[in-house]
């Protein structure tokens, strides 16, 4: 029996950019053909919705817009001509609500970049509300054991630094230095760098953040960044030939680490920038950069096979993503918190409440 | 029947750094059990031949010192483990004098990246003198029906261009863009990219350099970046699709154009660094590098096997270096054109005058 | 202005496995909200039309079935959901007429491998009527400026060996022998292989196809399979340094062939099988291929990437295929030559006739 | 101060092939200018030797023969040209006793392939002998507070699994199933596996075996082939989405699983052979390998980075490979059980009894 849906539902709506955020109810959406109904129960909320709510990034948003893009719920509705998602199925939407699938980037398995991709909470009406519309095409999905609440932090930034990993090359057995390791992004990336077999350096600074690194997350070395009088030579004497990392994986958010990596990753290694700091530049000498021979990539977010592996990552029981649970409407805390930089861990926000 | 080989031989010595090169006779070096001693008909002059003699690379050179790194000739002694070059044999002497072949780069065959590498006419006698020593297992294999002086400047210069459009990864089919397409590097990059099955987007200026690109050397496109009002538009539309090439080869000494480069490759493309500008960085925007997953990446000179491709290209007619040939006694002459910028294409050294 | 749609149109129709193929009106189709209606200007007819007439093939057709996958003509309707394929645009229906774009395969741009894939004329009616109807994500986008007949043939056998020519993994200036050279799929193996920078040995029987594979077609050496006392030594010989080529394409269609290719290929060497002889086996020693490190692949049709990149080739003057042209209500006489391996070249048929 | 070096030692001399295996003293040898004389402390006794004992390979033995590849021990002398190799160090002495480094597949790190390469206890004399010799650029690093009896049988063993799983391109969090899982090399194997973080189907049969990889040696799946009523759908039923495993690793020595993996393997994967069963072939049908594009590829032993990977991971404490240790003059009593396939792990020889 297919599932009840109601006419109206909770959302939290912005109106303009920067203004006010109303929690208020909303029309629920219809599906188009090849577009499924996701009742949302739990969503993430990231600093990406910030940005889209600020409207500071170089890329218009649309108004009136309902944020977020790290929805997990279930399927209640879905097109004529989707197949292979069935009503009652568990999904995630995702920062990629779709993309044309025909496009040079499509094909090639490169959806994030398709100039015609629709962003969740951005371009589109995100998971900020009860009853999201995805492309079925484009919904992850979720095997039903899995804890809904849980995973929604995966959902974006799980699948960032997964594919971040993946973009770096690194092999089993190799080192990956991660700059930023105590943080959210780069809590997972160490979690997710311990399963595919790297050794990892955390690089961030003090002591609590130190003891998580290396008796939690993964990692076997620690750089204090703030307490080194020289980064670039404790970072390369953490690895045992004294060469450097193979790759570094860059979450941080301001732009030093940028520069520094260049300098401390091993010869013919890759430093993968993933953290967005608002007007940075990766800056790095020629004469070293061309005779180390290194690669400098800039890592956006996954595509959907890249979402189906992080999400099978944490199926397996290899990553924990530590989060707090909160309502729906209490949205307008939570970002407060944000800008006063006063997150551990992710917050998760519950749309029954 | 062995060759006769001279006590002494023609020379051109730098004493010290940045002092007078002189012409003298000095005696012939004999072969370690792995070396092979070479009798150089022919030398290529190269910029990096200018910078040692300055001593304006943040590398040290020996002294006193016998520059050149584009030597050609024919073997005339072989140490005793020397089983596979034969004495007769044509061979090259490259920048890459040796390596130690058992690092982890040489493991790797990325021997340009030995910490022990040995760098000839920079770390060891080079080729500016008539009988140069070269480790047995690097000298480059030439097919005999080849001509010594014409070969000469493929040995550095080609290999060079050659390794860089390898680490572009660009594929039979895909637009490369080469920036400084006219110089000497640029010339032949873009032969070799055509041999590849690559298309091409020359880069320069004047309407000179603009006819050989097009009509000679194989770009199918091409961009005055002096006369272009927008050389990130320009770039851009001379792909068919308007996205960008799929690499770019950066092959001029001047920090500009790199920075360029980053914007208007297209998106999942890859910059490839060569030229070595003094003091240089490479600079490029956080956000737009990371949402178009683009790669920057510095490209050193070719391993054995890059050589031995390189100069199959040459072997089969495919690469065509201009060059004009002075006597080795002329030397001083050349780098005083060279330091001001007065030389089209490529002067080679006969030993022999 | 639409252009104007007829109820009923010209089609072969097979109505049961083997029997017989009926020249004869039928409705004109509906896209569906992903699909477009094509007004097939010229089709190739290709073997395994044959085979999906013959029902010999381990995988069943439709029934009733119009067959044809080299269809070329213009886009007269489109669903709703289309948006990047525009009334007028010239566009090529191949074999993959449609794939789910959402499963594993279709996820990392495997939609040939997608276990939901319709195949034109096979599992959904084909090329062999006036309007066809394709998915739109699927369709080929061909330039306006190219012959529609000259194309058809491109759309199966031209992908199809390019594909074989990637997977190989050969790099410019590489050889690759092709075994069947002188027919159909093998001249145009040689014309892209030829393009993408390699070179070729061209394996095939015969004075007539030696000269035209030596002159014509690309290959540098030739080896007559039947003549040659020794295949394995005379291929291996054709390479300068004797080792083989470092990859071999199986475009024939017995079986012998593929068990000598694993012999003469490098070590390190690629084996690539495209034909598809009738319940036949590869079969390679396990010593020498494992002491060899040999690979032996299948390469089956190539994805929408791939497809777009062999038509580039072809749009750039690269490649010729040799074709004539009949009415498509001589499909019977085309089949009939077939059966009797008289055909040298392609035929297209006009479905205007 | 240097090590005293005896002018002999005893050694098993094998004097002419399937003839006696004598213990007796025989002349300590001298290394040459590239080479290291290495004071053999443990030696592994692996198949192969036996093999170059009977001679039933289709490869040339020297004879006298000292056997022997898996030889760990402390370097006592060094040649005049040996700078990076220390008296005192300890290093290991493997199958690939060296190879030219300079010839077409030296320089691509191929080592294996190398057409000079020298093959220890085969065409060199090997490790049953207390001093051996071995190029100074080939012997594999081995920290020094690592046991020498335990990672003897790595040097060979470990090393040929690790490079089968390297070549089978299978990345953390795909499958691979390895063939004989519960053997010798299926052991290393799957512990090789689980530590690059890849999930394993173990195939072999038997409950003992069956117990052991599910509990001790990182299987998450077994299929026992003997009670199996049809392997290749086990096997398939094995993976999540029942496609099958993206690699296998077949260290079988039987024919007959090389034709099943074929069937069982993903479309897209992988099989990988490294057994080698005397006479044996691989066979495949053509129509499904085409169109399930498989890969077959034969996996040989590994180069000198396979081997210093496979050493770091067992010295990261990693694996384990049992083994009993008896006295060098006991050769004859391993080899008779060898011969009657009454060996559970390896055996290992202390040269000083």
């Amino acid at each position: 029996m297919a599932p009840e849906i109601p006419k109206e539902q909770w959302a939290q709506v912005i109106d303009k950019t920067g203004g006010e955020i109303t929690y208020k109810k909303i029309p629920v959406g219809k599906p188009g053909p090849d577009e499924v109904l996701v009742n949302i129960k739990y969503s993430g909320v990231c600093h990406t919705d910030l940005h889209a709510w600020q409207g500071d990034w170089p890329l218009a948003t649309k108004m009136p817009l309902v944020g977020g893009h790290e929805g997990a719920g279930v399927v209640v509705a879905r097109g004529e001509l989707v197949k292979d998602v069935e009503i009652g199925d568990h999904v995630g939407v995702k920062w990629l609500n779709g993309s044309c699938l025909a496009c040079d980037f499509c094909q090639e398995s490169d959806e994030p970049l398709c100039p015609k991709a629709q962003l969740s909470g951005y371009t589109v009406d995100g998971t900020f509300q009860q009853y999201c519309i995805g492309k079925a095409a484009h919904v992850a999905r979720i095997p039903k054991d899995l804890p809904l609440d849980a995973i929604a932090p995966v959902l974006c930034a799980g699948i960032t630094v997964y594919k971040g990993l993946k973009e770096s090359g690194a092999k089993p057995g190799q080192w990956v230095a991660i700059v930023g390791a105590g943080g959210g992004l780069g809590s997972l990336a160490q979690q997710y760098a311990k399963a595919m077999g790297l050794r990892i350096i955390g690089i961030d600074t003090g002591d609590e953040k130190k003891e998580l690194c290396l008796n939690s997350l993964g990692s076997e070395k620690f750089v204090d960044f703030a307490k080194s009088s020289n980064v670039v030579k404790d970072v390369q004497a953490a690895t045992p030939d004294g060469l450097g990392p193979h790759a570094v994986l860059l979450v941080a958010v301001s732009e030093k680490p940028f520069q520094q990596a260049a300098e401390y990753v091993r010869p013919r290694g890759t430093v993968v920038c993933i953290g967005l700091p608002a007007g940075a530049y990766l800056k790095a000498p020629i004469f070293e950069s061309v005779v180390k021979m290194i690669s400098i990539k800039g890592s956006y977010v996954g595509n959907r096979k890249d979402s189906a592996e992080a999400i099978d990552f944490f199926a397996r029981g290899l990553i924990n993503a530590p989060f707090q649970t909160v309502g729906l409407s209490e949205l307008n805390m939570v970002y407060d918190k944000m800008r006063k930089g006063a997150i551990a861990g992710r917050y998760v926000l519950d749309t029954s409440k």
